[in-house]
């Protein structure tokens, strides 16, 4: 086997084409095994293997410096890079991250998971080195879904006026992680048809030079053309067409499934586990029916429709009342406020991680003129994704510092539900809602029938001494701290604040007659988070608070009960800080 | 005169050619007028009364809705839409805010002030009418500088696909704030020069319909080519070329300076006051001095070089070390960081509320790979800007929930060179500077060796009982209300925090021994700020605790010294609650 012996790139610079033909589908071998137990991208990583080779077999990495956008498609370029066992053992399946990581290897030069940086982040290398007076060159990897990002096309067109080398490979497969959108896309599919002579070319048009490679999975080509670009002095674009999913026939078929895919068995293609998001799944059903009546309602994705829950069938069946605009969170937010202004109801869903990505726009177009919309913010909490580059832990301290959005957090299937319909009715506020994780999908907090007044936490259970306010999926942690406190005597009032983005002034004056402490659950970061806020408001009272949540920190693939226990999340540990804060307080009392 | 009776945009629709030659004239004198009293956006505003006067005379706004980008140039737009006495009288020129705003006139549909917004509001805009079955013309005019940001290429990529009416006015005066930069402009610049025929053409590379027109300033032609495009069943771009700052000569000769100009004398175009920020200043000459011998550092700009007080001479002096990115401050963030992984120091310069434009360049592209970066966050604090879109009072919740973000706010002009050096002399941290705002230049807070110790507080004065921390800007008011304490026998105990991304726990904890009240007082709005997470940090102990800042709010064209009050943020108000506080814990201990 030729891959068992690659410790480094140069191991496979004079490969025959024979050995790079038998190296490809070694790799390939790997990554299908490998995904098919541990899952994984598997779609734009089967596309990229010609291509990778002929990278490294051109260049000199990591002198020449390889920028691989949002990294999906970095599994062969880890291979490469000393990082083959990764791929060939199961027992260091685990060694690697999803990603390119510094961490693992000279090779890889950013931390990346969000897509459209990678024009940017090689710009700066290329700055940097042309200031350094050095040469090497810099060449950034980037896919065609990734292609409608702000961040790309603004990378574009300070790339087009560098004036020095960097080399674009465009890995266009035809495809995002769904179906493609947007008017770019029809030029790229004339160029693909004109052999790279449409006249119609976003890259020429950001002032580009230009090669057009029909055949993006044939690795002599490739590097034919690598070799010739190797040092110019320009910039320059790389238009290869490929494949997604290329080797295996399942995913050449049906590439929306196989862009990531959860563990399979290899002959049919069937996940081991099938998983339905409940709230994916309510949400998509939610729309549709109501969709039916209601033609003022449109829902959006930024190329992440399984957000929404909606399947291709899905989408078909909300027809025109559907929109998906690439990947591009700040238009699909500045899009649904001038929606929202015309008087459709529009209703967005990103992951948590996702909406980082359109702060301004929340802001400005959204927040500063008071359009109602709908943003449904998943996977936020700490339960949900672990990798660094998406974690859920951010989103309360951004969200709720924005004036005017009501940032609601459910804490069960009914309750989202009853928050989703009245947000969709009612036209005072830009609502987001904190999409509980699949886990959590039962509580006992009783269904409003309107979440009007924005101010009002629920008390789902009376009791003294101790207060315990839990968000949204933490409430579920409160309910099991209650419980515990209650075999130690202690009737705990239990709340559910709902509302994260303001202080309910009344109920927590009001606790203050009869409680010494409370506390407050969170799976965020507690800087700017909410019981910091609950802390501010008690401040310059005796009311002792707790709050519980996570240091600001970027965790990676860290194992979520060890991070719950080292911040103290557990219910035991909270409920023993909350004893032993009692017990002192007790004590001086008496 | 005809501006004098033009209540709505039907008074014009029957004007002659020669009527509309007159009116423009009139809305020029009036803006002239205006502008040197007042001050205002010139250059823009001047280039487009053509225009805009043909749209109004063609399209029957409010049911056709026109989305001016930035609305920078909306001034001759709000004199045909019932605002003339704005331009035309004195008394009521600060009727209207300097953007286009819903509570002015049903002509404007949305309170804007940052770049690159309309194309995608506009999209919201149209999707909203075709599922309502409406006809209406959706217009957006968006300038030549605002389509470098991202959003507007998000915007322009969905629109391609849209398939309905949506009419986009390019306007190009060849000019953003500064000259213009990237390579989309070289395509711009032409098909300026081959009437519109050169084949490298960003808005049918995006999958648009694209007319040119050379003489945008001609009335009479745009006239022509609106009515043609009136009711156009798919989007079209129509490139108009204009003069910015038409009209009046020095504007026409200095675009840069005429873009937003204070008042000034109209017949030498001499400034009424010479302003120079001594912040802006002194990064410029630390800078420039600096890059002498500092191959390996480079300034930053994205179109507002003035954030690094970088006039044209000096950018000139700069060199290569200078780059300006055009508007796009994910572009200039990420391309910090791919200098700083290549080995060079990047120093990029915005407002506060331009940092809101790319939060997750920050997180992802910055800090999750901790690359040593220089951030210069200018115009933060409330006496700053007060425009509702132009606020500096989120940066602190935003900035400081960033993990590895170090976010330090001097308190002088000497505190700030030397933390300025620090920061692009260590290697260790990604750092934001809160520039402090013109008017606080000079403190008594020493001056450190080294600001290594990214958790380490000033203690300027020790006292007891009540600690006073002022966070940047505010420690000049920490000062004066610890001088008022000491006016009641009270040593309060003043601490500059300086790192407001951190907790100095060391120093909290000491305080604990010898004080009972702790007072923070920042300038920014306090839900997730800085006070809450000392809060936070004596939540469960007996220390009180009182956070002065703003309410979270979108406050617009405030009176300073009238928020100030209202959010009790005098030196007087801040020394009257300590007081008060102290007596009822006094009392209590007594």
């Amino acid at each position: 086997m030729y891959l068992e012996k690659i410790q480094t790139p140069n191991d496979i610079k004079h490969y025959t084409p024979h050995e790079r033909k038998i190296l490809a589908q070694e790799m390939r071998d790997a990554m299908l095994i490998r995904t098919s137990i541990h899952g994984g991208h598997l779609g734009p990583d089967f596309g990229i293997v010609e291509a990778t080779i002929a990278l490294h077999t051109v260049f000199d990495s990591p002198k020449d410096k390889i920028v691989f956008d949002i990294s999906h498609q970095c599994y062969p370029h880890k291979m490469l890079t000393g990082r083959k066992d990764a791929f060939l053992y199961k027992e260091h399946y685990n060694d690697v991250s999803g990603y390119t990581n510094p961490d693992e290897s000279e090779h890889d030069f950013f931390n990346v998971g969000h897509t459209s940086t990678s024009l940017s982040l090689a710009s700066g290398l290329a700055k940097a080195r042309d200031l350094k007076c050095d040469s090497e060159n810099i060449i950034a990897v980037i896919g065609d879904g990734s292609m409608s990002g702000g961040e790309a096309l603004e990378g574009l067109d300070t790339i087009g006026e560098l004036g020095t080398n960097l080399i674009i490979i465009f890995n266009d497969n035809n495809q995002s992680i769904a179906e493609l959108h947007g008017g770019m896309y029809r030029s790229f599919s004339e160029l693909r048809k004109t052999n790279g002579k449409s006249p119609n070319n976003l890259f020429k048009a950001m002032g580009l030079d230009y090669r057009f490679v029909a055949d993006g999975n044939n690795t002599e080509k490739l590097i034919q053309i690598f070799q010739e670009v190797k040092n110019i002095d320009h910039p320059i674009v790389i238009h290869i067409c490929t494949q997604k999913g290329k080797g295996y026939k399942l995913a050449e078929e049906n590439k929306e499934a196989w862009h990531y895919r959860d563990a399979f068995d290899i002959e049919t293609g069937e996940l081991k586990e099938q998983f339905l998001n409940p709230y994916a799944e309510l949400t998509a059903t939610y729309l549709l029916d109501r969709m039916k009546t209601d033609k003022k309602l449109v829902a959006i994705a930024a190329a992440t429709p399984s957000a929404l829950g909606f399947n291709k069938e899905r989408r078909e069946q909300a027809g025109a009342q559907y929109i998906d605009v690439g990947i591009a969170e700040e238009q699909a937010v500045a899009m649904a406020s001038g929606c929202s202004k015309n008087g459709v109801h529009p209703v967005f869903a990103t992951a948590a991680t996702f909406w980082q990505r359109t702060y301004d726009q929340i802001s400005q177009d959204v927040c500063i003129n008071n359009n109602p919309v709908t943003f449904l913010v998943c996977w936020a909490g700490f339960y949900g994704m672990n990798d660094v580059t998406h974690l859920g832990i951010f989103d309360i301290p951004m969200l709720s510092s924005i004036p005017n959005l009501v940032y609601i957090a459910p804490t069960s299937l009914k309750e989202y539900k009853a928050v989703l319909d009245w947000s969709i009715n009612q036209k005072n506020h830009p609502v987001a809602i904190r999409v509980p994780l699949p886990q959590f999908t039962d509580s006992n907090s009783p269904i409003r029938h309107s979440y009007d007044d924005i101010n009002s936490y629920e008390v789902t259970q009376s009791g003294n001494a101790v207060a315990i306010l839990g968000v949204g999926n933490m409430y579920h942690i409160a309910v099991k701290v209650a419980s515990l406190l209650k075999k130690e005597n202690i009737q705990a009032t239990l709340i559910n604040p709902l509302f994260i983005s303001s202080i309910d002034k009344e109920l927590l004056t009001q606790l203050q007659t009869n409680h010494h402490l409370v506390c407050t659950i969170e799976d965020g970061i507690l800087a700017g988070g909410f019981g910091e806020k609950i802390a501010g408001f008690y401040a310059p009272t005796t009311m002792r608070v707790l709050n519980f949540g996570l240091e600001k920190n970027f965790y990676d693939r860290y194992d979520y009960e060890e991070l719950a226990k080292t911040n103290h999340l557990t219910p035991q540990q909270i409920a023993q800080d909350t004893l032993q804060l009692l017990h002192t307080l007790q004590n001086k009392n008496s």
